[in-house]
């Protein structure tokens, strides 16, 4: 088992990082041939996908996240607490956290155009995530 | 590998339990301090995530999930089998049975608002459901 | 660790695979006992679940997912590549690519009515996909 964090700033509500080439990092590091990578994000208002990255695509995934829990309409969680991001917690409890890749030679295996991306999901600017990328074999 | 299974009776269709507390304990009696904690639910009528474990954003996830399968469109499944709960089946299968969570130092590694839930989908009161926690290093 | 690929052709937009018995035979050819299967897609416009195998319940979750990204709206991906798969991309990567599921006494735990299935979400008619199973213990 090797495990490493990433660290990453996101700067807007729908900010989408490509963490991929960060995930690979660690797994060559980890010395492991053949096993799987868990990528997890600590926090209750991010999630963690596949996608290809492509910014048309990427404002897709962000409008149909907006159908699931639209920006206009009132949340209990932030009549209650005021915090004004009911919607994040929602997207991201339907996207969810964790994530599983196998590892093959080194290295992931993904399709071509398939890339781990981080979806900020926060209204909060600048927010700082942690990300743990387990490897395992 | 450690397995040890938890055991839940849901009240109601919605109902939302916080079983961090029973994966965290299983971790302890696991012994293993560096690996992932992985999480299933059996059966299609219920999912894993993680959220803030909070009455308002636990309400708004509940309507997040009746906009992806509304409680007042007709299902087909409902057509074939009558069970009612044609609607459970489809958000279930979108949030998904399986999550896994960092294991450091004999702990999960987890947001500071971030808990590990079941969310119960089905419209039949009074389920048992079974929950397999794998411990894996 | 023991790997091996599913190979599948799926016919079209919406195609719905149970792949439970071809995981349950490479769980078995593993000869591992005790310990998780993971099971990831490669590509951005297909999707892994568990469901009821049910033809009402298929179309149910097909649905769901139709709302989620309509078929009738503008893409901004399909403005930039014009493949016509921007709904495919936002669905797959909401449904996500991985799923993991409990090994014990040589096969999967799973409900009763539960499947694992690949969802073909891409316009493009007899796709081949390749699906890795990675038994861990």
């Amino acid at each position: 088992m090797y495990r490493k964090e990433i660290q990453v700033t996101t700067s807007h509500e729908g900010d989408i990082l490509d963490i991929t080439h960060q995930v690979r990092e660690i797994v060559r590091e980890s010395g492991i041939n053949e096993g799987i990578a868990h990528v997890f994000v600590a926090g209750s208002t991010a999630a963690l996908t596949t996608i290809e990255y492509e910014p048309g695509v990427l404002a897709d995934l962000s409008r149909a996240l907006s159908t699931i829990a639209p920006d206009s309409i009132p949340y209990a969680h932030d009549r209650r607490w005021g915090d004004g991001n009911g919607r994040s917690h929602v997207r991201a409890s339907i996207v969810g956290p964790s994530l599983s890749l196998p590892v093959a030679d080194h290295d992931l295996l993904l399709g071509t155009w398939q890339q781990v991306v981080l979806l900020e999901l926060d209204v909060r600017k600048g927010r700082s995530r942690t990300i743990f990328v387990s490897v395992i074999d």
